[in-house]
């Protein structure tokens, strides 16, 4: 899909992943080795009362399975950015995700006639529906030919 | 350090890290499989003229320099959350990042007196001191026992 097949107010929503254990501590390890995201037992007594995935592995996990949907990937041209990322309520192993995405706002190029900016509100959500973490996100897409 | 140790206005700067083209591959392939990540050949008719890292990968970097920094690791109570993502400047095969970072913010918590929330500037830096990446943190740290 190209710029102009995404207006505001286009709604999709991408596939699920299922975070174990291994995977929370393996990218935590390598990303972000705090201990409630890397020591199981550690992380007890942690404020979270367990262990929990780093909130970058959620991020990267939700923007993963927006690329796997392919809605836009043939006209990305990059991002210059994102907002408002707001980690809400704790994943925890085995938490299976998925993310909600609507488009906020669709604005052509003023000076390249190629391309526009489009922007989305992600909404990431658990196996419980519950949400897990917000952020708005802007792709430079390539306009239909 | 504790919430206490950082009042508004101190800055720090990380040490640093080389992001190779093996690196970049390496992140993009698990995460950000788009082209101009993964494909040097490919990449050289995208809009960027050739490999650059994801921003995510330069994210992940800026963070895990900030936690290696060890400035408030002990005292990390989580996150809530980044502002204003911007990625200002393509990072290339061999580029060296580092971050200096400025508090902006620094609040006690009024429900809890064992912490509170830190607000730091983030600005991420190539070898020639341009800036590649802005991101605005926030930090609950545990105060001073």
């Amino acid at each position: 899909m190209y710029f102009d097949d995404l207006p505001k107010g286009y709604k999709f929503e991408t596939g699920t992943r299922t975070l174990s254990e291994d995977d929370i501590v393996a990218f935590a390890r390598q990303w972000d080795p705090q201990f409630f995201h890397t020591d199981p037992e550690a992380a007890k007594a942690s404020p979270f009362g367990g262990l929990i995935a780093s909130g970058f592995h959620s991020l990267l996990t939700a923007f993963n399975l927006t690329l796997e949907a392919n809605v836009w990937n043939e006209a990305s041209m990059g991002s210059p950015g994102m907002e408002n990322l707001r980690w809400i309520r704790p994943v925890r192993p085995g938490d299976t995700l998925r993310v909600r995405i609507e488009v906020t706002s669709s604005t052509p190029s003023r000076s390249r006639n190629d391309r526009g900016r489009t922007g989305f509100q992600n909404t990431v959500l658990n196996q419980d529906d519950e949400v897990v973490m917000t952020f708005h996100s802007v792709v430079i897409l390539a306009r239909r030919p």
